[in-house]
């Protein structure tokens, strides 16, 4: 796929694999503890089997155990963090109901960070009205699908 | 839901949703361009209701037309466009393949933005590792679910 927005949901757009990767940053690495999120063990099993695939977890025996295995997240795995943010911020925002969630906190204060646009030339966070959508790679020719504006 | 994450996964979080709207950040308003993404009619047809009724499109008749409609994002809707930012992102950075996708530019000074945790409290960036998450609003009592670590 030539879109990095169609390849990431690609890995975690599956219905609960993202509520799983959460319930991980938060220090959750047992199948039975992923359970507490609601999610059926047969689609569980079929998720992490698919977020090992994917390198989003790394499936490891517990330390000191020899029978029980645990789902540790990947630097990869890691990454989501900022994803699952950026979906709270717009949840809390846009629908109603209680928070009990994942937030990310500034250690130096021990507030919560929000999900910005930032500029990294200009070195500071870019406004709402300051940012404009832009189509790249756009293929050219025939065929090619013409946007509307 | 008590958790924003998954009530947001709720309104967008079945395949092609978010990729509707990245489309529609991009300017695409009509069913036919939407289908430029090569979602299946019918598909297109239920998210594209299901958006409707969630409040992320209005459907509305083109201008000067008696039997054509758009689909237009609301404030709601548009406000997604950070989550799709952080998936393009963490996809650019996390899987292969090429870059033909929406990005977020800098109006004053057209480079393209990033999708970073900011802490407003300190008024600057929050590196990786600057911050922790937290879970917050854990019902306590038995039968709360114990997080390992």
């Amino acid at each position: 796929m030539a879109c990095p927005v169609a390849r990431s949901l690609d890995v975690i757009g599956e219905w609960w694999s993202l509520l799983i990767v959460r319930d991980a940053i938060l220090g959750v690495r047992r199948f039975e503890d992923f359970k507490a999120t609601g999610i059926a063990d047969n689609i569980l099993s079929a998720r992490l089997k698919k977020l090992v695939e994917e390198g989003i977890f790394e499936r490891r025996l517990s330390e000191g155990r020899s029978d029980r295995y645990e789902y540790v997240l990947t630097e990869k795995g890691s990454g989501l963090a900022l994803v699952i943010a950026a979906l709270r911020s717009w949840g809390q925002k846009w629908t109603q109901g209680g928070d009990r969630s994942l937030r990310l906190v500034h250690r130096a204060c021990g507030h919560e960070v929000s999900v910005v646009a930032y500029c990294e030339e200009c070195g500071r966070r870019a406004a709402r009205d300051e940012v404009a959508p832009e189509r790249i790679g756009a293929p050219a020719g025939p065929g090619s699908h013409q946007f509307v504006d």
